[in-house]
């Protein structure tokens, strides 16, 4: 099978956006991944959209989109699957470029969350969980993790030193990422300071929401190699969906979506986890990050406390993981935040990542999750 | 190429479906799309779900459908371009069978529009105008389209009577087609003592809201052969964008995005108009399908009021256009809508459309608007 690649990368800055419409960061992260690539916008055969436009004034945000990036009359559709939907967006670009479809397609990931008011957006993320039989009896986002973590605690003794250490890591990288909400460190005695939000989580243990864009530019396996001096390749694309309900799960203490996304990602790239240098994966709770290792295979299943421990996330650790900042430093534009990833990844296995460069990057991954996991989608990436 | 082919369609009754959960809707019309398709759920390798999410209290609709009509762990996603989601879905659902990467795929158009107030709907839909310049001054959906009436009024001659003509065709095949929200027959008469809604418009130019879900089952070449006795195929797929606001279009009398993507399906299928026999296309409101029959090539531009008036788009004119009753008459579930007009034109090539059925039907074609024309996807199916 003919490869894709990924010729272009753009990443706005994440945080309170009051400068600019969605827009005008979706122009500013496509601007710079077109300048990237090094091509024009008439080259762009297609764009797609990843975001969730309820969070916007402006509904059907493909059409503005398009429109002011100058690509029109070319196709333009959104993908939306909730906090995954950039990942979306990538997986329908790379099913369009495989099938001959278009040869050259930006995907551009492009969320605010500062439109509304908080009480909007808590409403709004609540509709998330299923509403006819849980949402409606208080399950928040954080209440729903905060659940996975409490099962975690009991079942591997994981403690609350280890949940914050992945928060003391995605800052200690974060601040080093221009692109960051949060640039500064932070130290687990100031994390375990701060206010509590659902037992066991304190404000530490989330991410919070940011405005922001992110853009690649994917291309035909035979455009790349023209175009493109470092393509990076889509080589494993891994999707896979649980049950809305986590009453329905067969457990709490993993993600049966990230299993089975990472098993199909793994198979089509023909790689194992242990090939993997580097990862950015869906941090939107510290337990989230640590489920993750599991679910990937980076560890064995109750061993994810004492892998953040050992510092095996780190930069020199067993994988390098989050050293953007995560969703926990970097901020969490939702549906910017799966392309936000693979911006990572290209620039990490191009060796571009500057002070937080994993050395020998060859192989990288991304993991989005959507909803409480009801989705997830695995990309393993390969550069030549 | 290798082609995709149409194995199976459902399709439930449009309306006010207060009896019916949006995921109970996405299967009734899934379960009939299995047994036309005569295969298991199990056969399925993915779905698509084409809707509008925020007209429902549930949000991010992929977990809640896919888990309901019980098709996890394989991958689903969303898709949303305003009313023309369901062909998006479809589109998307075809490049990841020509990719290869997926074999069988279900796509359920699927809406509710009863959940939320009339003044609550009518806010929805003024953002998907272009909020930052143009909605802001009030132009609704029935103004916009008005404007166009208008302009074609005054430019080609066309007359009030013409343009409810449409409704008039529209309304006498609904009343044969069992799952349409108005199966009654209107009079011009009537039409013209209908209420005025935005001038030249009255009540009976414009389509209904209505609750609804239609479902197509995708296969590759291969597995359509082996699996469908009366395979349709998806030969030609269009789709191109136009200006959001409708101040920056070249004129008010046509949809660019129309004719680009009619252009692009009719040489992806290598047929012209004078080809298609039988076409469902978007009459949001009168004009719209008259603006359709210009765009689409099936008369010249500014003939459209004539070829109504002619009775060319009824069964035995020139081409049979909304013989399922259209928009106006079937009612419009928006994210439904782009699905139910595929399986109606799958209907028509099986020659499985009753009493509507359009003899030596053997090219079909669809054409499906999002907002304001921003968005138009073009589909021509051929039977074998």
């Amino acid at each position: 099978m003919s490869r894709v690649g990924i010729i272009g990368i753009g990443h706005g800055v994440f945080g309170r956006r009051s400068d600019a419409t969605v827009q005008e960061l979706a122009f500013e992260a496509f601007r710079d991944a077109l300048e990237d690539a090094g091509i024009a916008r008439d080259d762009i055969d297609a764009s797609v959209i990843g975001s969730v436009p309820e969070y916007h004034k402006q509904r059907s945000l493909p059409g503005v989109v398009q429109e002011y990036l100058g690509v029109n009359p070319k196709p333009t559709w959104l993908t939306e699957v909730a906090c995954a939907s950039g990942s979306a967006a990538i997986r329908t670009a790379w099913m369009a470029i495989k099938a001959g479809v278009h040869e050259v397609v930006a995907v551009i990931g492009c969320q605010k969350m500062t439109e509304l008011s908080t009480p909007e957006i808590l409403g709004l993320m609540g509709r998330v969980g299923e509403v006819q039989w849980e949402s409606v009896f208080g399950t928040t986002f954080p209440a729903y993790y905060a659940l996975f973590a409490r099962r975690h605690m009991h079942e591997f003794g994981t403690t609350r030193d280890q949940l914050l250490q992945v928060a003391v890591k995605n800052h200690h990288y974060g601040a080093m990422n221009p692109c960051a909400l949060f640039r500064k460190e932070i130290t687990l005695e100031k994390a375990k300071e701060s206010e509590e939000v659902a037992t066991p989580f304190q404000v530490y243990d989330c991410c919070a929401n940011a405005d922001g864009a992110a853009c690649v530019i994917l291309a035909s396996e035979g455009a790349a190699r023209e175009i493109a001096k470092k393509p990076v390749w889509l080589d494993g694309m891994g999707c896979a969906t649980a049950s809305m309900s986590v009453l329905r799960r067969p457990n709490l203490v993993g993600l049966p979506s990230a299993v089975e996304a990472a098993r199909v990602a793994y198979e089509m790239a023909e790689v194992g986890p242990e090939d993997v240098k580097v990862a950015d994966v869906h941090d939107c709770f510290t337990v989230a990050e640590i489920l993750a290792y599991e679910d990937l295979g980076f560890c064995k299943k109750g061993e994810g406390g004492r892998f953040i421990a050992d510092r095996q996330s780190y930069i020199g650790g067993k994988v390098a993981v989050n050293v953007d900042g995560g969703l926990k430093a970097k901020g969490h534009p939702i549906g910017a935040t799966g392309v936000s990833m693979t911006v990572e990844i290209v620039k990490q296995l191009r060796g571009e990542a500057g002070e937080r460069q994993v050395s020998d990057a060859d192989v990288g991954l991304t993991h989005n999750v959507g909803g409480i996991g009801q989705y997830c989608f695995v990309q393993v990436l390969r550069r030549d």
